[in-house]
């Protein structure tokens, strides 16, 4: 018998042999880290590979490889090294997928045309997600499962027919379910601005690598975060759709068949527009022909035919955000305010988010979390802290079927009350609110196994509404002193209170998060460009 | 302690209060109802009244409402008093709302202006789908909920505020679960073509009522075939969107948050196009700002551009249809092809509609029915035939959550695998199947208790694709023989075939089926349109 340990080795060594064959071998990375690794590549990297990584957007990217001023190949070879620094800087890969993916770059230089909109992008993905082809293993950074052949994953077969170059698959936590990576199978992924921080989970590894310009666009997965926290946590763009608009179909993961709350997949990305591109093309695809779950809305792009009403969420009534949060959501809203929209306050008083997580922790586990459990320890992967925190929130239970019905008529109807609220946004003018401008979580990348609030995030999978977070600022010790009069009101925000020291954060991304109603993806992203030219970026 | 007959005498004499205020009187309904009681209206309304309810389609009647040159107080009082023939023909109603309908048909004709799209329209509604108003019992034929008060239901709220005339609430079955109608509550619903049939059910009080012409537009609801069911053993039309399109918020029944299949309203109508009109009536409310549950997809009319192309389904490799329904499908099929549409044939064999009815009967009750059985024996609320058969069908079992999921799995490889059939059915050339045409059911209307293969309805819920149904012809003695040389190819099949004998089913109505992809709903309808123009219907 295998022990844990032979299993985990043996996990270890097949990640080596993709990262063995980088190719030149990678020179200058120290014996020892330095806190802050955003520096590595450039010593290690030739300039023309930084020039390949650094110089383009996706789009700008998108428009070299079409116009064939550079090979496929060369693109992704630069890309393939630039993420075998970011593992060794933040050890975020579970898979570097060298020979395949420079295979499929010649393949795509030997066309006679460019073909597919994402032709010769080299996208990365979270571990399991799955892969396409049929011989490739999906760990989902569980050790029952370091054998474990999968399926095909529908939409990844979509961008591979759209030309895409898959060549880094990314680090998740065990269970998918910390706003951290860690796994007892890959170990513990770090935040490349602070190697004491965490790049946020469950799609960190995804995070850390796109924050290392490691890819230029990633593809995360959300149920309660787990795209939008680690995006805020590296200073880059992540964005949540409303479930059911893209397919999960293929993905491996507990809970197979569990339909008490979903998740979905989306883009991670240093590049705004990548966004809603990649939500273009993934639609012109019409996934819903193939995953009937999807619901057949193709991408109509939203147009603004008034100012922006934005609503603000200054704290959701539970938490108080820290200091760097609050300053940034003042930031943004200034700058708004300025650019002649309509903000108002977004007041959490009487909405009850503490029911929205009570809620939530719930429908994550319906089982009471047996099945992960029993996965875990039939085969001595010990449960971690973060997952032990997670699974024994107090609403998690084992539920009889009335049991279940029960909750999710509450979890309905905590819905239909929250759509009521934004309804009474209107004043009988058809102007209700476009957005709400949020925090993406209650602070800055938090320090490692700390992540112990997903509120900011969690509320809007609850309800199910699409959110995108942006990079804002970083956290400054001289602007964000901790408010020493705050008296926190529950535990948990004494908790989140007594976690913040200006210095232990210095220099960390802030993002915030714009999040629309329901299957309003279009209006969402249409929002983020006008906030975003309205701070002053193109 | 009251007893079940006690409470049963209670509700029949709750529903003798609303009857014994017509006025004038009923007179010349037969102490021996005859088999047939299409004739009785004529023999008792009024030649005005019968005008009002048989000269107009539902869009003519809301002309002559909307220009006044009737009241909506004479129509109302039309309709509740053909309403009232409709109940002692067929015992079709579990509520005729004589005071509040006159009183609401008094308040429209007030108005300086007519408001709304179905000023003054009376519509009929299934009763467990509740009504307007504080005050109201709702008891969903069920002897535990004689006196259950209920909310609002969302979607009569937005028929009301459009100016429709509520005034007949009709039965259905015990548990709501039967393709028959009857319950210890208020008795058994009959076919007006001929009471040794069933109209049908779930919304077999809504099919009787409406080919009694004591309604032409009502609301039905259907999870397994409830509103094509009946509305095919009646001859009207009766339309099933996919679920989440209009909203059932505000309904009662068993179960309420099971996620497992999900029941939707849909019209039942002498008229074909009031079902597009209802629905693009409903969609104009936005329902999904109150119900976030329902999918913002504003109603949008489809367009063909090329020729109808459509696969028939002669049978589902189940269950052999009866010879007036393979005649209809030959029938319709000449037409189509006659006018220019490519018919292509729909073959089951490798779809597994077996498979079909295991899957949704299990997904009906994850509970094992056990709330729906605990309910009725509490208060010695006989479990009657039809709901005991579909309650102990062999796949139904209280399942635990892991049990839950497996089934929810396989339902979505079962629905992935038919959506792939529909795409194989493109040449290449962006040519699949606009919609296919199948039965509504194995046979016209059924002998009472005999209702008991609903495969040819419930496929379409569990791949939750919209279906309308329409009438076609009659059953003919001799245009449909049996055929003797047919040899039943399973237990199912033997019970169908050995219930069919022309003279039983002589005259009565044939519907078939057309059924769309999921959340085609326009497209189900223009094609319908087509489909009957082809039949030389305008």
């Amino acid at each position: 018998m295998e022990t844990a340990q032979q299993k985990i080795e043996r996990a270890k060594a097949r990640r080596e042999v993709g990262l063995f064959k980088v190719e030149p071998k990678l020179e200058g990375i120290p014996e020892q880290l330095p806190r802050n690794t955003l520096g590595l590549p450039a010593s290690v990297l030739t300039a023309r590979e930084i020039e390949l990584t650094e110089n383009y957007d996706v789009i700008q990217l998108l428009d070299i490889l079409k116009s064939r001023k550079v090979s496929v190949e060369e693109v992704t070879r630069a890309f393939l090294r630039r993420a075998a620094v970011a593992q060794a800087a933040t050890n975020c890969l579970v898979e570097l997928m060298w020979d395949q993916a420079i295979e499929r770059a010649k393949y795509l230089d030997s066309l006679p045309e460019p073909r597919g909109a994402f032709f010769g992008l080299p996208i990365s993905t979270k571990e399991h997600h799955g892969m396409v082809g049929d011989n490739v293993i999906t760990t989902a950074s569980i050790i029952a499962w370091v054998d474990r052949k999968h399926g095909s994953n529908v939409m990844y077969d979509d961008l591979w027919e759209e030309g895409c170059v898959f060549y880094a698959r990314t680090t998740q936590p065990q269970t998918i379910m910390h706003l951290e990576t860690v796994s007892n199978l890959y170990g513990r992924t770090d935040n490349p601005y602070n190697r004491d921080l965490t790049p946020g989970g469950s799609s960190g590894g995804e995070s850390a690598l796109v924050a290392m310009r490691g890819s230029l666009l990633g593809i995360g997965g959300d149920i309660g975060g787990s795209i939008r926290c680690p995006s805020a946590f590296v200073g880059i763009y992540g964005f949540k759709p409303s479930v059911k608009r893209i397919t999960v179909a293929g993905q491996t993961g507990f809970m197979a068949g569990r339909e008490t709350i979903f998740s979905t997949p989306g883009p991670m990305t240093v590049d705004r527009k990548a966004m809603e591109l990649l939500m273009r093309v993934i639609l012109s695809k019409k996934p819903w022909r193939k995953d009937p779950a999807i619901i057949p809305m193709p991408w109509t792009p939203h147009k603004f035919t008034k100012p922006l009403k934005i609503a603000v969420q200054w704290w959701d009534g539970v938490v108080m955000p820290h200091p760097p949060i609050t300053r940034a959501l003042k930031e943004v809203v200034a700058a708004c305010q300025k650019a002649g929209m309509q903000v108002i306050d977004w007041d959490c008083t009487n909405l009850d988010h503490k029911k929205s997580w009570d809620l939530i922790s719930a429908l994550y586990w319906p089982d009471g979390g047996r099945e992960a459990l029993d996965a875990m320890n039939n085969v001595d992967d010990t449960v971690l802290p973060l997952s032990k925190w997670i699974i024994e929130q107090p609403t998690v239970k084992d539920l009889t079927q009335a049991e279940l019905w029960k909750l999710t008529l509450e979890r309905d109807a905590y819905r239909a009350a929250y759509a009521k609220a934004w309804n009474a946004t209107d004043s009988g003018n058809d102007d209700e609110i476009d957005v709400i401008l949020c925090p993406a979580s209650f602070g800055a990348a938090t320090p490692h196994e700390q992540s112990k609030y997903w509120g900011y995030t969690s509320h809007w999978n609850l309800v199910d509404y699409p959110g995108a977070v942006f990079p804002v600022t970083t956290v400054d010790v001289a602007k964000d002193p901790k408010d020493l009069s705050y008296k926190p009101i529950n535990e948990q925000d004494q908790f989140i209170y007594d976690m913040y020291d200006p210095e232990v954060y210095a220099g960390a991304p802030v993002g915030l998060q714009l999040v629309g109603r329901r299957l309003q993806e279009e209006k969402v992203l249409a929002a983020l460009d006008l906030v975003e030219q309205a701070m002053g970026r193109s």
